[in-house]
């Protein structure tokens, strides 16, 4: 693929062939070698306005060039790349210009230790000091950095790219084009202990993990491995940092969740499910397709496909949303409960004194309101 | 420990060997040669049924054995192994059939690193590019996987795991038959700064943690090393992933900590304590005996021993129970409040009226309420 | 730097040194080894009272000497070290008698590898098995310990300290003194995916990580790189454990965030800011300078400079105080409006009987407020 330097003029050409025209004023010989924010972009650099809330940027950005919408109101100091879609054409520009990562190649260092057992594909990338341990299987064009390992009898599909220090349990299995960021721990035992009294007895984990093909996942996270069988995270799912799934949840195709999420054991999650950050989700639940969860939310029970929840405990949106707006007004509703207080005994006086009766005590009411909630 | 495949006769007297007695009916001469769920089992494998919501799966598992108890009403279509307690049956059959993990054998790897100082136990099993400080102390039948990490002066007992790249900083100790899994840290310096200004001066973090016997710790946890003293984790307690203790916690025996629970600086817990995922206890608080938090909960008062607190901030479960049925139910509430307003005006009226009265002012109220609380 | 035993006057002498006058009474040739808690303290530690919740400890002590206020109620059995500020004595104690930790010195390990194009500056202690990439910068007296990844044009300050297993990705930069503990990676991937139908594409995370003077971070922290230009952590900030950090933040100087923090992306945070454990942050949020974030606090609107927020959604202090202090009393609430509706149907079948009416109903009221909230 080509990444690298090029003129405002040729990228317009490069996103026009990605099915997003984009219209050059200025110097379309400008050359850009990279991509940036408004506020910190440079001479060399372009850059892009998207958010009303940064317009005031426009004027004093160092870029070289902006990629916006057309706005005739909006003068810019720099070339412009003029599309309907300045966030896509961005995108396009980021893998245009800066392209991915690419790792150093150590090939198969010397001091990478594989088992005889093992299994190595074509062309392995592996870092100093990488352990890969009998009866794994590693496909081809595989990277492991440093620190990495590959316990006995797990397997790594083909472009498989494991980030500095994770660890891949025994008899995990990872397809295709994974990316495991560092410090990552695939396939732990999870909390499987039966009560003996008051002691716990440890319940053998012999279940695996298995992630499907091109799923992405951050930094520190850690995925049980199934007590039998195993946890599955589906293909094309992405996870962000410090994600903890319990042993035996089925997580489906391409789900994001945010950095924090934790799902206790045995969870069903559907397809393309949003999970915001440091959400909760107890055991033995089912999440359907194309549900979000709202950040923070504790969910303790079944959310349908494609509804959102938010709240803990979980609730669909709208419901949550009166329940919370209605907890901010808590203090005044108390305030006119009291107030609804007073005025009912001063009716029940008045009701008395037309009746002639001096207290209104015979009227049959239940217990006296508790005097205050303070 | 005998491990490995067998028949249905052979696992129902080991079964009964273990004080479970468990009847065969259909062929005792089936063999067995792994655990599975219901629906994930296939031939060669048994599989329990426990949980009623799963009874359909019954009539089509692929199984060729299963665990359950006498039930007229369930047709399986495989041979059975009938008991009175499935579940632990199961945990008994998964201990015989797949047994507890074996390690890979890497006696002393040439590529670990041990100080001269530093003293080796018996049938040491350290992985390549293992690190032993000075004055560390090593039991026997020691496993330490790649990227593990012993510091000056920690003491490790005698049969303990630690999984790949787990951290044991310096001065810290281990009982015997610990076993922490990968990415876990032990002992890093908490947050303990004084302030100076409105900038912090590092107070040096003399302490260490103390890990006492049959201890599990789950991955990617973070234990702090006490300031002065020690954090202390008690004898079989186990935690599961991503759990934080702040520096100087003393937490019992026989305790459980779900994922993602974290404990500020100095908390007291007692033994056999359930802390569930995600749930915070603030510093210097005590959490008696037996004690139960659910999830998400934030404890910020003492909990009682025996008892069990729910939400954030927490409270007893009856009365915190009560809480949440309410909350959900305050969008209702704030509606009937506004009826018994407009109720309350409109008596107002009625009785002035009667009074011959134009709009009834003169009557001793308080302020009007608020309106509306939208 | 001076550390290690001394005498109870030589203690007293060096407080002074450091503006803290200390006087000794009784034997000031008691020699001190170590600092302690009350509790924990034994011949030859001195220990602190500063916290009236431990004042029957102090009878009981087996320290050698202890550091408090003035106080004539108050009978010590052991040589006291009597001063102001007792907290700030015992920092200044634990200083000069336990110092700093001391790292094993490693030089430049052979078996640490370190790329032909790495510039590494004076006095490099580097144990075993470390990786230094193509480009990457290390300053004078830095210490990797075992497992620390320096991944390609990475720049190390100098005396900066990364403990066992820190993964440092590509460009990201951490200025002087820097100290990261084990496990805590910086500069991974955010979740940076532009959505195409239902899958993710991923959009090159171009940016970095910077991390300014003086700052501490915890372990297995995890802070995403900007997607473009740099996610900063600003001069002598301290983090604790498990933070997440999401891509495109800026976080100012001397701030202090508690174990499992999280900050979703291009979340701005003033200086000296304080965020709780557990707390969360929406993206794109910004909080003002000198602000403090309760524990498990749910941040989803700006934070004014200089204000406490609490709760989830989090509100200024005392507005949340009183929407919790309500909650508590929510079942109370329901009882008291149920009391209320019967009430106010007596009075509306009072006054319809004065006006000789058999049931009230042709008063004009809305609909009937539901009868039971349970």
């Amino acid at each position: 693929m080509d990444v690298g330097e090029l003129t405002l003029s040729e990228l317009s050409r490069n996103l026009a062939a990605h099915g997003l025209p984009a219209e050059v004023r200025g110097d379309g010989d400008v050359r850009i070698r990279g991509c940036n924010t408004l506020e910190g972009a440079s001479a060399g650099e372009i850059t892009f306005f998207a958010n009303p809330k940064y317009r005031d940027l426009v004027a004093t950005t160092q870029a070289s060039a902006i990629i916006m919408k057309a706005d005739p109101t909006l003068k810019s100091p720099v070339p412009q790349l003029i599309c309907d879609d300045p966030y896509r054409a961005l995108t396009l520009a980021i893998i245009r210009i800066h392209g991915y990562r690419r790792h150093p190649q150590w090939g198969r260092h010397p001091s990478a230790s594989v088992a005889e057992t093992a299994k190595l594909g074509r062309n392995p990338n592996l870092a100093p000091g990488v352990v890969i341990c009998d009866d794994a299987v590693v496909g081809d064009n595989v990277t492991c950095y440093p620190g990495v390992f590959v316990g006995p009898g797990a397997v790594l599909g083909n472009d498989v790219t494991l980030h500095p220090n994770v660890t891949i349990y025994d008899l995990c299995r990872l397809g295709d084009r994974v990316t495991i960021h560092a410090g990552t721990v695939i396939g732990e035992d999870g909390l499987g202990y039966a009560p003996v009294g008051k002691k716990w007895m440890k319940i053998p984990q012999a279940g695996a993990v298995v992630i499907e093909d091109d799923v992405e996942i951050g930094a520190n996270c850690a995925i049980d491995r199934a007590t039998l069988g195993a946890t599955r995270i589906g293909t094309g799912t992405k996870f962000s940092n410090l994600v903890a799934i319990g042993h035996g949840c089925q997580v489906g195709a391409d789900c994001m969740f945010v950095a924090q999420v934790g799902l206790a054991g045995s969870v069903i999650v559907g397809r393309h499910v949003t999970i915001a950050g440091q959400a909760g989700v107890v055991g033995h639940i089912t999440i359907g397709d194309d549900a979000q969860v709202s950040a923070q939310a504790g969910v303790n029970s079944p959310v349908k496909a494609g509804s959102m929840v938010l709240g803990a405990p979980a609730a669909p949106v709208a419901e949550a949303r009166r329940r919370y707006a209605t907890f901010q007004k808590l203090p005044e509703m108390k305030t006119r409960m009291r107030l609804l207080e007073r005025e009912i005994a001063e009716l029940r006086q008045a009701v008395a004194a037309i009746r002639g009766e001096a207290d209104g005590a015979e009227l049959p009411v239940g217990d006296a309101p508790t005097s205050d909630v303070r």
